[in-house]
């Protein structure tokens, strides 16, 4: 593989939710070239998902569907089991609110990403993926959907038809087998700019990463995920914006690239 | 006022919630010419609101967005005061999220109708008249809004550019100000379906419903309004539907006539 | 094991949710000795949660807390993931919830079953099964615990110092490892009126139930559960009771027999 | 009318949601003597609500009902309008499931005050009111019910029988019929500690407060509030409790209080 010159950076945003608020999207939205929108159903409500339409729109963000389960109580966190139609219409459901917003700012929603638990099953469960794969495919074949690099989901879509998008962490762990360490587990997020820089530059250029049993994994990356609701996401954010650009890495949105 | 010889006949749909069902959609949709398809607000979810617009589509039924207050527990039927931004926000979730499955069944969302409770504040609230119309315009200027014949919100949905669809109920009774006499009262809902298409034929032919108090009261309506889950609905509507073409009245969706 | 001479039927009750109805709670009030009460997270709602109470005292009726995943879209048939202190602290809240009615009505919630998926979940999954019985403990260690008869979950309860009611379903098709038959298969569920009462009286007169593959499953039963949101419930309900009473078994809450 | 030599101080708390946080719970418990927690409907998750009774315990601050309008969209800041016994069921259900977690935590319910519009509708609505006080009587006729001190809502509950607790707003401006000015209005809103703590002491002391005209208006308090989720609330908090104390006011929870 050769060495990445441009990468997308995205971010979770439009995670607020009537009264609360989470993550600083105004500033995010001057530091990432993607903002992956909550819809409704783990977190965000109409009004933050117009703001954070426009907000993108303005910055030349691209706006993409944040889409998770029908858990606003748990944040989309807790994995569930529904029939394969079921999902597919709820994510239909997502995609479509939220287009509704991005064209009332100028733009239009650019590609899709589970988020939370759905994002860790449609990873490795062919029928979430599949459900998945079918709804973008049925709102428009040619979005392109977002997810683990290497991951089976991510496969199956392609194989789907629809153009994948393999996203790596800057700021987590990786297990032996390219899957993400459990949060639980030590070590698993984490916090220092410098280290989450360097991980990020060791991916683009050298298309690996060292999991944390010291195995070097593999990993093709078209969009690097910048967290937004942890301590320090802006200036975290910041800093890996500024360490790739300072290394000659161009930041584009991938929707943006010509393919 | 000449009489009326092509009336639509709209009716709400896609009641139902998850394992709660409401209404006979499938048979509905075999006699109405627009289905208002709830979005998820009030009732609806994301299968019913799919199937609401694949069955209206194959039966050549319009589909209108039902946009309702945020209130599942209260059906909608819970009168809420609250911004006008945040209302005008939620409404445009609702038709986008409509919008999804409409273009999946190879149609699109033809009108907006505000259901319940926001459809009487409508009819007199120019705050939240204001929102509504503010909404459906930046979703789509061109795109109709129903409401009540002859209400003060309705001229303000026309004053603000917008096509407007006036309706009329022909099962309800009428209070001498042209507006809908209280369910509670006694005689404000008709159950005779005989009494209910003289009701309507009046309505066309002379533009006028006899008052509760037997003032005659000017009415002009583009859209008659049937039911769906009062009992014996689907008789009552097929009977409407039969006495108005009995009568030399042809039934065509108000979306599909040339204006 | 001895044939049994008394037992219990519970009944799903309170299912319905605002405008939305299911199953004909009146009428199984008059016929179950036990009312497993949903509480407001799969399905219930505060009114619905007041009447049944009310009706469930007024004839002498058990109140059971029918305990769910917060899941009113999927009607908590969604298997859903969560932290143990997460679905203990659920299931406290539903709990005392129903409480508030009981009281109101002149009695209390006299037992804890759980719905739909966490049902089944918590029959064969030990941290969910654990939370369940700390939940209840927490709440009061005199209060029984309904649960699929022969589960390891129900074991757990016992285990915890939970009384334990063991349930068995006379309209569904049991496995060999004594675990119900899942609804999509074919013959999961019977229809047939005497077919259940048949079963009941196998179950509750040999202490055995036979698998779709014939194989005889030891079962003991303390409740049996008649569902009240399939077609033909009531009939069904009153054609079980009636065949028990006519072989001399007499109906009687489990919360009311001396232990 | 005396100078008070013991106050209450009350705050709202467990105004969380899932993963949304909102104001600092633990440090305005070392503060307040009155938490009036979150039950669900427009804030407070069951985990909060567990966490909040728990350390409300600790601290000896007297836990009460914070009930409010199903609307966690709207932060039950949007007023509704709803059937009375429906309203009463819905508050009934809200003090119930905090009971469940106030009695886990070694304490009780021992007070109900209701928020945000709720709170604002039933001072002035004579039909919410009492769904109010009859909500409160039913659940138990000697638990006392917070309101706006003046109001015609707390009158009607004490008509109704109930303990009544008049409360007053240190950090808020009063129009001259002794209701709150809109917090849209300039200046409704004190942010300076030093004048929040004097208006306080003339509450207390005098009797009376200064409308926004200049009117002196006549204000029993029986307990004063104090908010978590403003800017600087701790700081504020903590200043108003020094100041009473420095000014020789004893605090104490009016639930304590012998009557």
């Amino acid at each position: 593989m050769d060495a990445r010159t441009v990468i997308d950076l995205n971010c979770d945003l439009g995670e607020g939710f009537g009264a609360w608020t989470m993550g600083d999207d105004a500033a995010l939205l001057g530091i990432v070239t993607s903002a992956s929108v909550a819809c409704g159903f783990h977190a965000g409500d109409p009004g933050t998902m117009r703001r954070a339409c426009a907000t993108a729109a303005e910055h030349g963000v691209a706006v993409g569907a944040h889409v998770g389960y029908r858990d606003l109580a748990g944040f989309g966190r807790r994995p569930m089991r529904l029939p394969a139609a079921e999902l597919a219409d709820e994510i239909t459901y997502q995609i479509a609110a939220l287009e509704g917003f991005a064209r009332a700012a100028g733009t239009r929603v650019r590609y899709v990403k589970p988020h939370g638990a759905l994002y860790n099953t449609v990873a490795v469960d062919a029928e979430q993926a599949q459900a998945l794969a079918d709804a973008v495919h049925r709102y428009d074949p040619d979005l392109p959907v977002v997810g683990l690099a290497g991951s089976a989901g991510l496969r199956l879509a392609a194989d789907r038809g629809l153009p994948v998008v393999a996203e790596a962490f800057a700021d987590r762990a990786y297990a032996p087998d390219a899957t993400l360490a459990p949060r639980s587990q030590p070590g698993a997020v984490l916090h220092e700019a410098s280290a989450i820089v360097e991980r990020a530059l060791t991916m683009l250029r050298e298309g690996r990463v060292l999991a944390v049993d010291g195995t070097p994994v593999a990993l093709r990356a078209d969009t690097v995920c910048v967290h937004g609701d942890t301590p320090g996401a802006v200036r975290i954010a910041a800093a890996l914006r500024d360490g790739l650009v300072a290394a000659g890495i161009e930041l584009r949105a991938f929707a943006d690239v010509e393919s």
